[in-house]
């Protein structure tokens, strides 16, 4: 469904080439102080126009419609709206009858009995993390963590220093790449979390995955701690505070926050929209066919996603903390 | 919390050494075919005794309290439980004092306050996974899914006619490993994961990340991908059934199945309560000190674990099924 | 929580004197005919105008701003906004000193730390039923129930050629009356209804008690059926689709819809803002004090506000039919 | 479905004749006090024995499964649950064929399609109730609210000197009786419930009418305010403390609490299982015909309803204490 959380409850609406896309944010307490500029810098980061982006270019002005009076958060929800401008009409029907591989074209012609808003991808579009973007900026004001963000792996590469040459050589190719965000929280507190199912792994991979195009999601060491055994990736607790000497388990036991460094990393997969030529189904002439793609779109959507994933950890730990305040006196 | 599920609602309860363990079962349509037999074989899957596991032995005989009338589903909630007989009386408050590194026994002391159960890890223990197993062989009945489950890596092995040698030797060297366990789902429509926050890899990595040890949730190519161009990385579709050349994408576009066979990895931590001495702090002391962990553990809980992490991925998907069939007449 | 629904899911947001209020609607199944035009009887039910309501006037053009492409529903959320155009300035200040009795003035004052938008009753506006009017609209659309309102009591009169002497009265008094609303629907499967928690009768009253002013529902009889013995209230069934020979039931048996005439009553209080002057707490002095209320309001908010109710009834209805739809293969 | 609530969540489980019915009392905060004798008293408010009561005669000892350790809640899930033990075997397939009036049973048959556990009510049974009074004194424990619950009106008659006469003869009448609980609870503070949908009426109402039986809620004055104007119904503020001087509101305003009393009636109807024959409905000849009930049944379910009625109060009232907790700092 479109919304998520408990206490702290983010509804997302909007397609591509609707006339918004948004955001309903409830459960925000009252008393937070919020202003427009507030947005502005995670707006930024998700913004079109670097190399490897999309040269769709909307203003991205966040429209607070509610819940925001005299500058400070009234306790009532926030509905966040940012209208879609810079859609250019063309036909995008040959999706319907070639959908493009990897994408959502297929599934939702099938799940929505071809009754979807294709345009530009619909409500499958990045565009509707805009939104995102502005809940994760109100989840970060009503706790105080500190977010450290950053690619670590771009199309196999981890030298960052290369990352701008690869990116140039990638729309030369008309290609696209994936890469690996690794996303530090600290500052957390030792609790948050909920057993059984509400792990802060489970949350927070939760919102993850409802990112388009993420297919992996680790905490500390993750799939390589698979190569050390117990007594080499047990973390020796060193005060009594809780620090341990190391993180390998990513600042998490038994779903529960221990008061270290968060550690998340995410995979996001090569945006599926490229330029190149693919071979693929024509479910018209039920025939194979080739699928020639225009239009406008990121050869590496991670570079504007990592902030939408960083909103996506804030949104968890936004909520979880209001749950485990709920349980305090 | 200790439920999941908008249809399909799971709901766990239970310590370790408590006198019982289970689970609420919500949401079974009327009608299905239950039996106690129906439960046996995943419930071996997870018992103790093989190499490299426990040498707690419970009987784990299931009984169903609830309903199914005439051994036909009712349509009313089923009450599982697991009489826990096997319980060895010792001191545990050694735990409050030393936190096991890696373990849940600091951060449920201080997110508790100190009231929690923690004989043999109170509500933390796997031994409440014995409900989810009886879960997801309901999940199984209700839907026609085709499940096969293995480890494909044992402390960075992949040679499985290894595996049995290298727990072995763990034993001996009182230590213990992770591994990765592979999950392979078949005979599932079009169709099933709900935009924005309920994809299906949101879903399913919910539940995964919820079972104790687990620190990494893949999907299809997963990390390996960010070596792939788009251009690579793309499933070409085939026919009109949407059946790929390639499934780099684990039978999922845009969170919602493509019909093709899903394929999902999970990595588990090695066991962190090791028989090695570990040093780590003494919160009595106040000093750093040596934990010596007796009694009964496994050595790598990632052989009974696979049956949970199956039915964790069953619950999901029977959840999903139940929500795709509301909208549709 | 402002969210409401599990698969059929209506959220608000809005202010009385924001810039709009407005409605995502999530869960609407794909292919559904939905116009502008669909809209105005209900929006027009709800609309100032008539004797008994207020001269605040607005236009309650419904934007479709997603969720519906070429005049059907997508499968994707709908949100629907409506312009505040007709707010007047003036200082509501007042009211944070002397809290308007019976009205939500000193409880949001408390709640929310004096940061509540107080102007024009801010969230607690009647502005928010506009949205789900809307919302009522479309939940009627994706079921087939025919719904019957109707006004059967107005500050204790029960003949209806009166009501609008009466209401003509009010105004030259400077008072305000309440009523009872009676819903009846027709053309509903048996089987609606979930227990234990999610009887019909549950979901639709707490839906119902949402709406501001709303003291009383009851069911067939209600309370009166208080007078009968079993012998008498017990509704005998007279044909092989259960149809009854009386109807103190009210359509509902064990929480479940019996495929009978669903009956439902409502009681609405007087509107709590009249002009009248009454004497209550200054907060500022900590002296009793008079209260002038200025500005345009209802005296009788149960003609606006019968359509908002049968609009509740409606969603109710909506979401229990694909929770029941979920069940049946 | 069987669960409510988002923090202090309550799931049932059982059937009349099964041989257990139960309940999972989720989001118990840690470090309560909790002694199989804090039960007793509710227990036995609910016990068959009085007259207008039952001869089924259950022990209803309270099984305390998990979540209190050294009898101190863990901050895990508490699993309570109740023996049937008291059940007689005899033939119920007579309702299957001729449904009782008033009665789930002609429901339950489509709903389930005939697979529901039909004796003694199964689910639908208000066996089921006794693990609510269980959950109810939890809920009362982590609050400090005080409940007072009597019967104003026992099949019309409001004189409580008469009511044992009532239910006397209504015995040798072989009919039933329903009538009105009055509840008020003190001691709330200013500020619980969550607007739009989660209001404290909304929140209290979908509990009390997902008890068998339940026909109507109001609350203040209710259905007679409908006689008052605003100038007469509005609650004068007569302190800073926001002490009213009449209450009509019954203790809510805009719905949260306004720190005055809670004021709850709720009409049960008379019950529908009586021993007087009936004419009904038979579904195997398709013709009228007469029902004759044996049985052990209440002629006055009222009597041991009162207890179930404020149990399901205390559940509401301390799900929103909880989650306006989480709010606060």
């Amino acid at each position: 469904m479109n919304s998520f959380g408990k206490l702290f409850k983010v509804s997302v609406y909007g397609e591509s080439h609707g006339n918004s896309v948004g955001v309903i944010i409830d459960g925000v307490p009252s008393g937070i102080k919020i202003e427009e500029d507030d947005f502005t810098i995670d707006l930024l980061r998700r913004k079109a126009g670097a190399i490897g982006t999309t040269t769709r270019f909307e203003e991205d002005v966040p429209y607070l419609n509610s819940g925001v009076f005299n500058n400070f958060s009234t306790g009532s929800p926030l509905m966040i709206n940012f209208l879609n401008k810079n859609t250019i009409s063309k036909d995008y029907t040959i999706f319907k009858e070639i959908p493009r591989p990897s994408h959502a074209d297929f599934v939702s012609e099938v799940k929505y009995n071809g009754f979807q808003d294709y345009r530009g991808g619909g409500h499958f579009s990045g565009r509707v993390t805009v939104g995102i973007v502005a809940a994760g900026v109100i989840a970060k004001k009503i706790t105080n963590y500190k977010y450290k963000t950053e690619i670590i792996n771009l199309g196999g590469e981890t030298n960052k220093s290369r990352f701008k040459e690869i990116l140039s050589n990638l729309r030369d190719e008309d290609d696209s790449l994936g890469g690996i965000v690794e996303i530090r929280v600290n500052n957390l507190p030792v609790g948050l979390g909920e057993p059984y199912f509400d792990s802060v792994e489970s949350y927070i991979s939760h919102l993850l995955f409802s990112v388009g195009g993420v297919k992996g999601v680790e905490f500390g060491l993750g799939f390589k701690g698979v190569e050390l055994k117990g007594s080499q990736f047990n973390d020796m607790i060193i005060d009594k505070n809780g620090t341990t000497k190391t993180n390998n388990n990513g600042g998490i036991n038994g779903g529960i926050t221990n008061g270290n460094e968060l550690v998340i990393r995410v995979m996001i997969k090569p945006t599926p929209s490229i330029l190149k030529k693919q071979e693929t189904f024509n479910f018209k002439t039920n025939k194979m066919d080739v699928l020639n793609i225009e239009g406008r779109h990121d050869n590496a959507i991670i570079i504007r996603g990592q902030v939408v994933l960083e909103a996506m950890v804030a949104i968890a730990l936004a909520d979880l903390t209001l749950i485990n305040n709920a349980y305090k006196k």
